[in-house]
């Protein structure tokens, strides 16, 4: 076994700081603002109005988002710009910490240079290309990134391969742009489980490989895995008790699924990162308490 | 790393055959045919009335139990003759394996004598004269056996202590008993989180060292780990596919208790244990066809 420490990533806003790290919390990313697939959304975007982020913010806050992930891919818009006037916007809305999301450089630098803090940079993958374009804007706005093992496209199906990947970001990253090593978050790539069986072992694989080898924190797109099957929630509810068993630190996921929420903190009691289960008794109230009002009493 | 086969564990009725195993889907072992803390059951049966056995079968083969745990200790009884009668009973009713629960060893030696097949006998401890007691019938009645790592009463808080007492069960199971190693399943012992935020890592961290030295089957009772908290279900349906990803391979668990099957279904499925989903899929239609007929659709 490598030597090896438990790396910590901190981002913050103005005012606040998040800490992701294998012994604390599991840190949820909010992903819901976000116009892929909404086309009212898009719509709105397109005339400049921006008030369902607005309301996309306000629901990932109050499902208990630790960070915002802010992405504003709509097609034949300047995204670069809508990426500036969203990151003020949420600025002046709350007080977490953004992960910016896009995979048009312009636009993460707009976001980037838009932000008052330490942002997440939603991602990177190991092609050379993309080191060569998006680790020089890490740098130079102080982020964290969030580091992709698959290269020219093609994503690999077996732990080792990624592991190698992810060495080489590592490399790069660390040697050639100093960029700290506790800035580098790896996502393992949970591919959807319905296409291949063994794809769930694959990432557990990578994510233990990657908290062993670095002491790295790790994230994934919370609802990957249950891709094309019935019972989404009750699948992603379970993946992420698995993944966090086997090292992951954080998610991005919809804060306002209770079900997968409420998973997070049982895990997160389960692992000892909940002392005296304070957090898991505050929920339950917090629940019974709705729940009364719901029905008058 | 000590060269190690994955152990299966070969348990039979009449006319079915189990095996537990790391490569196949999880076993559950349905926990409720047992009168503890239930008064109107322990009244019954010291009536002699064996009623709510028949109920309790019916519940947990529809539930989706792989075996059935029988428990019939009711203060002031001959728990032998209550454990031989129930066991005729349930073989008449299903045709499900059973694990045979006591920690009588005459009740235990009644139970294996009525049961025709091959059964799980529940439990033994480290200590010397309950190996000496309960060895000697688990190799006559050819039996599979689940061991507890916990010696004189006490129960080692550390992992390393544990496979200690795993290491000493093992050895005197298979050299001076002759039982097979596949034959010998761990309980690693997971205590309830609320007293103390580490028993979970600690039980997490038993269960991988004992997989990963001898290759054997792990079984718990799902629900201690939760044992005071408020949401239990939630919290067990998040803890059993934790200790899934670290080798566990069964549970004594309610079968009642939708969510917390569902979860046991749905990490199966990220294990690469429910080929193309068969098993999820069928789960989600039974639910919708119940839903319908519930709505009266």
């Amino acid at each position: 076994m490598v030597e090896f420490a438990l790396r910590e990533t901190v981002i913050r806003s103005a005012s606040k700081e998040v800490v992701i790290s294998h012994e604390r919390p599991f840190c949820i990313i909010g992903e819901r603002i976000n116009p892929t697939g909404r086309k009212v959304f898009q719509e709105a975007l397109r005339n400049g109005d921006l008030s369902l982020v607005e309301k996309d913010v306000a629901a990932q806050v109050a499902g208990g988002a630790d960070v915002l992930d802010v992405n504003m891919g709509v097609p034949l818009t300047d995204e670069a710009e809508l990426l500036d006037k969203a990151i003020r916007l949420i600025q002046s809305l709350t007080d977490l910490p953004v992960c910016i999301d896009s995979s048009v450089v312009e636009a993460l630098e707009a976001g980037l240079a838009a932000y008052e803090g330490r942002a997440l940079v939603n991602s990177v993958t190991a092609e050379d290309d993309r080191l060569a374009a998006i680790l020089p804007l890490v740098k130079k706005y102080d982020a964290a990134v969030i580091a992709l093992p698959n290269d020219h496209d093609e994503i690999p199906m077996e732990a080792g391969k990624r592991i190698e990947l992810v060495d080489k970001t590592v490399r790069v990253a660390t040697q050639e742009y100093g960029i700290a090593i506790d800035d580098i978050v790896i996502d393992p790539l949970a591919m959807p489980i319905g296409a291949d069986g063994s794809v769930g072992q694959t990432a557990l694989e990578t994510i233990r490989e990657v908290k062993a080898r670095w002491g790295l924190n790790l994230t994934c797109g919370a609802s990957n895995v249950s891709f094309g099957m019935p019972s989404r929630h009750a699948i992603n509810a379970t993946w992420l008790p698995m993944a966090m068993t086997a090292g992951m630190t954080s998610a991005i996921m919809d804060a306002r699924t209770p079900q997968v929420v409420e998973a997070v903190r049982a895990a997160d009691l389960l692992l000892g990162h909940d002392e005296w289960g304070g957090t898991w008794i505050r929920m339950h109230r917090a629940k019974q308490a709705a729940e009364a009002a719901a029905t008058g009493a």
